[in-house]
């Protein structure tokens, strides 16, 4: 067995002598994280804006501090033996000085800037040989124009860091709409517009010995831009496909030295022989919607997975605890809800439906929570999750 | 649907303008209650001993002060909607009055006697016609003589209140050790040393609307007195002992109006026709070590299922998520152990077994977490489960 990268550094220890791991960051992955973390014997450090940030409601050890403080980054890592993220938004500048400094950063500068900057990302995996859509970057019109010549109206103008939810992705139908998106001044690519079957999602974590996992690939249903409901495994997607999203995303997060859990987006595009392809669409560095459903639905859940990962400990059994694990996000609509009474009716209705929710304030839209069905028939399971999570959004019952 | 009995109280709202659960005690329960609250949306406030208790090392809201006092518990119960606990050693009286200022306290101090006191739980389940050992209360030498010419020796003396793992059980030989037991001044009860098969144990929870739910009665295994391994489902229990047992724990809970999670631990014992039948051996009105499987084992955990029912929920499904599910108990060995490096080398061996890490300092004999082991077959499992624990326990393999 290799030494670990940990070796030789020093240590942060809490109790029972077990690493301190730090996550920048106090949104929901990293309070799930914590959550994981609790059985390991370990909790988490949070850096967080505020104390009624997510996971800093649940969390003993919590700073407060901007990730984009290199003061408040370096004083946070000095209490971790490793430091972690719970978003891509840390300047790669800043994430490099912590490196300079001999912190144990996870997944690490080099591999993060490919989560980081789309354009880096899109032109890296495109020198590996891996199916993405055409891109190009633009900052005139002329730039536009000249792809649009290649790839036809309408076109996407993605901006190359940022980004998420569907923010900073604008499809525009001609030049007059991409001019407005040109005049923000963000740095942009543009991309062509696949003809899309469906959103799928490969998961995979590795460990710095280069210890890979892969979860079964998953079905992403997206509304607005935003992720509303996962399926695993991804409905009548071929074994053979699924197994080249999963080497794919293994052979990536191997190139890209990834540390960690990773996402792999795909766009599953029809092929001219009247078959499906895989195109990426993007990648995560971190635990990710499309692997909440992990939690209750594989004997590892991906907020485990990767503590294991960043801790240099060998990655745990992925197999699914049920045929069908469908996952829904809770989106926050108008109003204070009644969550006590709404939980109260759900539970009622559906006893074996697992509720999670980030303790966030409800703003419309806003995800608050998302809940799990596990079952052996798909419809009843998809339905059981849709039902579960418009009610604790809305308190509506859909059918 | 009844009315909450929280409703028309003061509410005592934390994010999402969900209840504050209060839980008296920091130990390893009230740490695995808290992690279970999580996913709710909930954040455990927790009365501790010390900063380093289990729970307190992972929980945003502590609170230190001492369970025997009647101010702390006070200044502690404001802060919550409802209390409950981690232990029974909070004194019956307290109780009282928390309930007497308006708080609501789940199980209430009616109920929770039976917990505190064996005595009292003895002469109860008998007046139920609950099977129960031969008992009797002891406080000189010739209530223990007399009790001895019915049952004969060894006998077994226990105290009336403040036992746990073992502690506060002597089984006497005759008199002379009888009389070294007696001379101790606690208040005691002498029960019949019954020709044991095995322990069961019927883990049950009911809510205040009256709604209980049941897991699988699993199998204990005790060494000096310490559990050390469950086995759920009870291995050979026929279909009928089962649902009779389970059925015996979900009537005492409703007889007793026991509010959350309740164990009722059993001893198996042989029948004069060659069968075998089931006694009432102790009560715990809480999360128990019995339970800790469910975790991974059951579709609702009975540490989600107690704040389920003190918080008037419904009842979380109880179905089990694997054939076999087994549990071990990582016992502290000698000396400081690298903790890092066992994980390491268990993950490497066994990728799917659980690891459960209370955080508390290591001492001899201390229960310092637990592992859990699913599968297919009953032997591979708790091999699965012991090496684990071993491993975790003194760094061997055992085979």
């Amino acid at each position: 067995m290799s030494a670990s990268p940990r070796a030789g550094r020093e240590t942060v220890r809490g109790a029972m002598g077990l690493p301190v791991v730090g996550m920048v960051g106090g949104g929901q992955l990293s309070r799930m994280t914590h959550q994981a973390a609790i059985a390991l014997g370990l909790s988490v450090r949070v850096l967080a804006d505020g104390d009624r940030d997510s996971a800093a409601l649940v969390a003993r050890d919590v700073v407060l501090g901007e990730h984009t403080s290199l003061e408040a980054l370096r004083s946070f890592a000095a209490g971790c033996e490793v430091v972690t993220f719970d978003h891509e938004h840390v300047p790669n500048d800043l994430v490099q000085a912590l490196e300079a400094d001999g912190t144990t950063v996870l997944p690490g500068s080099t591999a993060l800037r490919h989560a980081q900057d789309k354009l880096v990302m899109r032109e890296r995996l495109a020198a590996l040989g891996v199916p993405v859509p055409a891109f190009t970057p633009v900052a005139t019109e002329g730039d536009v124009e000249g792809f649009a010549r290649h790839v036809g109206w309408p076109l996407v103008l993605k901006a190359a860091t940022g980004g998420y939810d569907g923010k900073g992705v604008w499809v525009v139908a001609d030049l007059e709409q991409a001019r407005e998106v040109l005049r923000s001044g963000v740095r942009l690519l543009a991309e062509e517009l696949v003809p899309l079957v469906r959103e799928l999602s490969a998961l995979v974590a590795r460990s710095p010995e280069g210890q890979g996992a892969a979860w079964p690939v998953v079905e992403t249903v997206q509304s607005d831009g935003i992720c509303v409901e996962v399926v695993a495994p991804a409905p009548g997607l071929s074994e053979e496909s699924s197994v080249q999203a999963q080497e794919l995303a293994l052979r990536l997060a191997d190139e890209l030295g990834v540390v960690g859990v990773m996402a792999v987006e795909l766009f599953e595009v029809p092929t001219p022989s009247g078959g499906t392809g895989l195109l990426v669409n993007e990648l995560a560095m971190r635990p990710h919607n499309s692997g909440h459903w992990t939690i209750e639905g594989s004997r590892t859940s991906q907020f485990e997975q990767h503590l294991r990962a960043v801790l240099d400990w060998p990655m745990g059994a992925t197999e699914r605890t049920a045929p069908w694990v469908v996952m829904a996000n809770v989106l926050g609509g108008e109003g204070e809800p009644d969550l006590d009474r709404r939980l109260h009716m759900l539970f009622g209705r559906d006893p074996g439906l697992k509720v999670h929710l980030y303790g966030k304030q409800v703003r419309p839209g806003r995800k608050i929570g998302h809940v799990t069905a596990l079952g052996d028939d798909l419809e009843q399971t998809r339905q059981r999750a849709r039902e579960g999570a418009a009610h604790l959004a809305d308190g509506r019952w859909v059918h």
